[in-house]
């Protein structure tokens, strides 16, 4: 069944070839001062910022410049992001990048009317946007975080080697062009199919009862796969490219999680993993699932029955003359293969962690609760020392 | 591949059980004046308007209430509430009932403030919302139509045979109670079962690009057949009337048809046969689809295909030593087995309709072009004819 949940998510997005000719309609919806927002300057290489450009200036915009969002941003980059859009009076915030820099635009979106400090104050006062908020629209170049239609923001902060999760607001607007992730490298790209399988997965690996969310699941898991192996091929296949940017939408705007309880715990134990290595995010996920999934199905017959489930209907596992782990497992295998296929890290070693480092990864990762096992510190160091 | 789309659909959602306890406080954000909207009185037999009315209380409003909407709501009905919600001065209008309702309540919403005739003005101006706008909300008491989280509304003229279909405006928010779905009689169940089923088939079923949107379709269409066959056995099955009613949401709420061409020729002779019949809708669309459907895979390799596939993920027919075209028709065969334990019409002389009424049909049928066969009047004549 269904448990009781709310749906709610506004963003309207443009998707295709020539969705970005939909910017300057919709900037004109909003005040003159624009803040436009990216990471590293690969927009500057690809041309997506000369684009991005003429639709400013087609919409008659005001336009300051905030550069060098990181890839895990900080709060540090916020708050000189919060300092900016308080001075030149911003009206709106146009990310042009990845989750990072959509994740990044949230939080600053956020934080400029807000007396408190956010890192602290949001924290506490979980998705809950009391304070004004600078509309934000976002020209998505990478696929992966889903941070283009939904409200979360991932925000790091070196001194207390921790990352944090918020719930701020939804985009406004987000433009969604396939071609734009052309240029992403192909241990980005393969990242990014790594992200979206894990939200995916972190949400379909959870609960007993038949309901239509993990259905919708499975069918994104099984399009992601055959898209992910076509990419691989062609880094320029439109169709591929297409499928994983819209797959990385649906995974993570709320559908996923409709009426279900959801675990977390790879993302968790990734993040941790980050704050040490500044490791790239779908990666550390990939080193650590392996041994987390391990442990679900040595501990839980529901999970090793919802294991069963997802080799039968997504790795195609034919289920005759088997035990219901040896599906599960079988399953899981199968997985770890397309994983090795892809080039994904496979250990935290190849993240740059190492065994001095486990406890203080351990003390990093929240526990969540509402999966089929909740780890014990002793669990958690036990999954990081088997994905050394 | 996907092609350019946009997507965005703003409706809040409430899901549960305990769902309609967020009315009063939605109401806050309103008027003071609701136009308060339901069928045939089957909410006073069953409590739902007594709990509707409380919330009414709660949040202070005043309320006139208009009564009688029927299963295929007419023009001159909708100039009925047109007329009262001029006079009462309404701020709001509150559906509670089946699709039928709340497209009838879009359908009044967008012409109240409009000066023009509307069952021409948005016909010829379709998909444009161009007059002042009434906030819509809805309680929905049946599973099927997708009303509740789309623009659409399907409005008859009983003088001139016509069923016609508009885009109007989402509803601003929509409460779903699976328990109000109790109620509903097999009949109508089943037929709102279909709906949904004909809703996918219809997306589903054109264009040969892989897409991520078929594979959501085909999770759709596994989770309904679950769920179907489970309220057959038991009414009050909160999980599968929960999977229904979730499905039917996002059957037809514009995620299905993202990026990809789609048919609707099974929902245009349905409507058809309706128009002359006065057939509950669901039942109208069962009585088609195997005809038409026949033709396709008889006319078209693409078809065969994509029926092929549709037979493999959704029916689980086993391909070995078949061809294509055999496994695509074991794949429709399996369908017509599943509707025929639902207790569907079979065909349209279940539905009311005779030999002499086949030229009107044909007449009241429109022909849409994006399918695998683009029917002549001759075809349309054929697929009646089978389907008798």
């Amino acid at each position: 069944m269904l448990g009781n949940f709310t749906f709610h998510n506004p963003t309207k997005l443009y998707f295709g070839e020539n969705s970005l000719e939909n910017l300057s309609k919709e900037l004109d919806k909003y005040g003159k001062n624009v803040m436009l927002v990216y990471g590293g300057g690969s927009i500057r290489k690809n041309g997506i910022y000369d684009s991005v450009i003429a639709e400013l200036n087609k919409a008659d915009k005001q336009v300051v410049e905030l550069s060098g969002v990181m890839p895990n941003p900080t709060i540090e980059k916020v708050m000189e992001g919060v300092t900016l859009a308080r001075k030149e009076n911003i009206d709106f915030i146009l990310a042009v990048g990845g989750g990072s820099v959509c994740d990044y635009c949230k939080a600053v979106a956020g934080s400029v009317y807000c007396e408190h400090d956010p890192w602290e104050y949001y924290f506490n006062n979980w998705g809950e946007m009391t304070c004004r908020w600078i509309p934000v629209g976002c020209v998505l170049t990478m696929a992966g975080t889903g941070s283009e239609m939904d409200s979360c923001s991932v925000i790091s902060k070196h001194s207390e080697n921790r990352k944090k999760f918020y719930y701020f607001r939804n985009p406004d607007f987000s433009i969604l062009n396939p071609v734009y992730t052309y240029t992403v490298p192909m241990y980005h790209t393969v990242a990014g199919v790594y992200d979206i399988m894990s939200h995916i997965l972190e949400q379909y690996l959870s609960g007993t009862d038949d309901n239509t969310t993990d259905y919708i699941a499975e069918g994104l898991m099984r399009s992601l796969i055959v898209s992910s192996r076509k990419v691989l091929g062609n880094q320029e296949d439109y169709e591929a490219r297409s499928n994983i940017m819209w797959t990385a939408t649906w995974a993570l705007n709320g559908l996923l999680s409709c009426g279900k309880p959801t675990d977390w715990m790879v993302h968790m134990l990734g993040q941790a993993v980050a704050a040490y290595t500044d490791a790239t995010h779908g990666h550390t996920l990939s080193a650590v699932s392996g041994a987390y999934y391990r442990l679900l199905i040595d501990r839980s017959e529901d999970a090793v029955m919802k294991f069963r489930r997802l080799a039968t209907v997504v790795w195609n596992i034919v289920p005759a003359g088997k035990t219901d782990k040896e599906i599960a497992l079988e399953g899981l295998e199968r997985m770890e293969d397309w994983m090795r296929e892809l080039g994904l890290a496979m250990n935290i070693t190849d993240c740059g962690a190492n065994l001095s480092q486990l406890e203080g990864i351990a003390d990093a990762c929240p526990i969540n609760e509402s999966g089929y096992v909740v780890l014990t510190r002793e669990d958690v160091i036990d999954v990081l020392r088997q994905s050394l």
